[in-house]
């Protein structure tokens, strides 16, 4: 899956996903209103208001980048119909000839981590037929548990042509509490990070392998030396805008050929349209301004990468 | 919340929690065969029979112990109807006075967590109406990204009353490649511990907090410090039966009241009508079954503990 996902980034030249997280406050009230009027103040109202907002997204920036990131807390929040919707999402995306990265952030012991990997990369035999879950194409994993809780996630992977990202070091101000902690000599997320190596061995697809790592961007100088540890690791790339992340924060994120790295932008994007440099938000124009979002994304990072 | 805990565990003399954690393997042929019958080989079928998989059981159980924990991983295996069991098992084992146990293993960057935090103990006020998602008692969380992801759940906590254990030493093999690295002169997992009776300062609930910790009962001995570590913690300990531990092996992971622990069993329970012991399994004695597997626990856990 990680040659599909490389093969998008040279065809879009965007190393760019797009992360689906929508949120109430990002919704314009016209989609709101719409479905509150349909389902009253209820679960479904948001959930049909989140995938009519991503679809409006998707609609516009579907050309423009090779994947999308939606968060499924965001959806969960809203139980059955928020996971609906994110199902939905899943399928339209799928439809548009996007990637679809599930950040799910899973992780268990060994035969939970299965149901897991199964729910989202692949599917359980009932009889004859073959059930999926949600299925989307990459999906986040969480180390805390060791190898037995990654590697039924790569048995998947192998079996269904899917990859994971697994969480090394992460974009949020306490990602440290943990991760920086010095054992052996190293961070922990170094140590992470020859886990992520070791294991991607066993899935390998290209010069990549479908076990990538999620390092923040707003730790570039850790990104920079988690990139000579995982040669063969991808890199998911969340905090860039809001969170503080700039394209020139990057560059080492990336290998020499301007591939190896992935950046994810949710809120920079989906609620450009609040922001008044791309037009006036009384005039909700949200897929006009996500799109607008990602050029100006596109051309910062590229910019930072010389190209 | 670890009150309402408590005094069910007093109620029952049962410091026991069963582990609704269905497998197509384990429900027996008659519930397969009827819900295959009625909506084909599909996930929907796989559905229906685990939540009457699980009713049988809590009918059966529902007055010995305080407390059910379903593997959410079970029921996303099998997509939107998967989900849509587990959230009626939920709310079945509330109608029959159980507290409700949600392990989702949940963690992000801090909004994010609070998105899961409200899907799973609290709710989303939509205008004016409270829209609740999956609404458990208490859920299972993963400190891998620090106190920014743990904190939301706990501001949750202390908004409608519920509870989290944040997984501190899993029960699985490996789980000592992270979780027992050696950094600032003791294993991670001591410095997670110390992490949580920090954390539950701010959730106090008569003598524990609402910060509770997980534990695998195959590491007797780090639960023995850990007990020590966290005097405020509530225990949530995995890994008794199937996975190796016995009664014997958890006397430390009580406080001198032999409270402040609770004890999961799963596959020893749910399965117990595969077991010769407890019956012929071609009768497919589930409930009964499930019965006396829960009176030979409590039997197990409350002889080691000298009552």
């Amino acid at each position: 899956m990680v040659k599909k996902l490389i093969e998008g980034i040279k065809r879009t030249e965007a190393p760019i996903v797009v992360g689906l997280d929508p949120k109430v406050d990002f919704v314009p009230k016209r989609l709101l209103d719409k479905a509150i009027a349909e389902h009253g103040e209820s679960a479904e109202a948001v959930a049909q208001a989140f995938f009519e907002f991503n679809k409006e997204i998707v609609d516009n920036i579907y050309d423009l980048v090779p994947a999308v990131k939606p968060q499924i807390a965001m959806y969960e929040q809203f139980g059955i119909p928020g996971l609906i919707a994110f199902k939905k999402t899943v399928d339209y995306c799928h439809e548009k000839g996007l990637i679809v990265i599930g950040d799910v952030k899973r992780g268990d012991i060994g035969s939970t981590s299965e149901s897991y990997a199964l729910a989202h990369l692949g599917g359980t035999q009932v009889g004859n037929t073959l059930v999926n879950g949600f299925d989307e194409d990459f999906a986040t994993v969480n180390p805390y548990l060791g190898s037995d809780g990654v590697k039924p996630f790569i048995d998947v992977c192998n079996k269904f042509d899917k990859g994971i990202f697994v969480l090394v070091k992460t974009s949020n101000p306490s990602s440290g509490e943990l991760q920086d902690k010095i054992a052996d000599g190293k961070p922990l997320y170094e140590t992470v990070g020859a886990l992520v190596e070791e294991w991607g061995q066993a899935s390998m697809d290209g010069a990549y392998s479908n076990v990538g790592a999620v390092v923040g961007a707003t730790y570039p100088e850790q990104g920079k030396i988690l990139r000579d540890i995982m040669p063969h690791a991808f890199i998911l790339v969340p905090g860039y805008g809001a969170q503080g992340g700039k394209g020139s924060d990057l560059v080492h994120f990336f290998d020499k050929d301007g591939l190896g790295a992935i950046v994810n932008s949710s809120r920079g994007i989906i609620a450009a349209w609040k922001n008044e440099k791309y037009g006036d938000p009384s005039k909700e124009l949200l897929g006009d301004a996500a799109r607008k979002a990602v050029i100006d994304m596109k051309e910062d990072i590229n910019g930072a990468l010389g190209r």
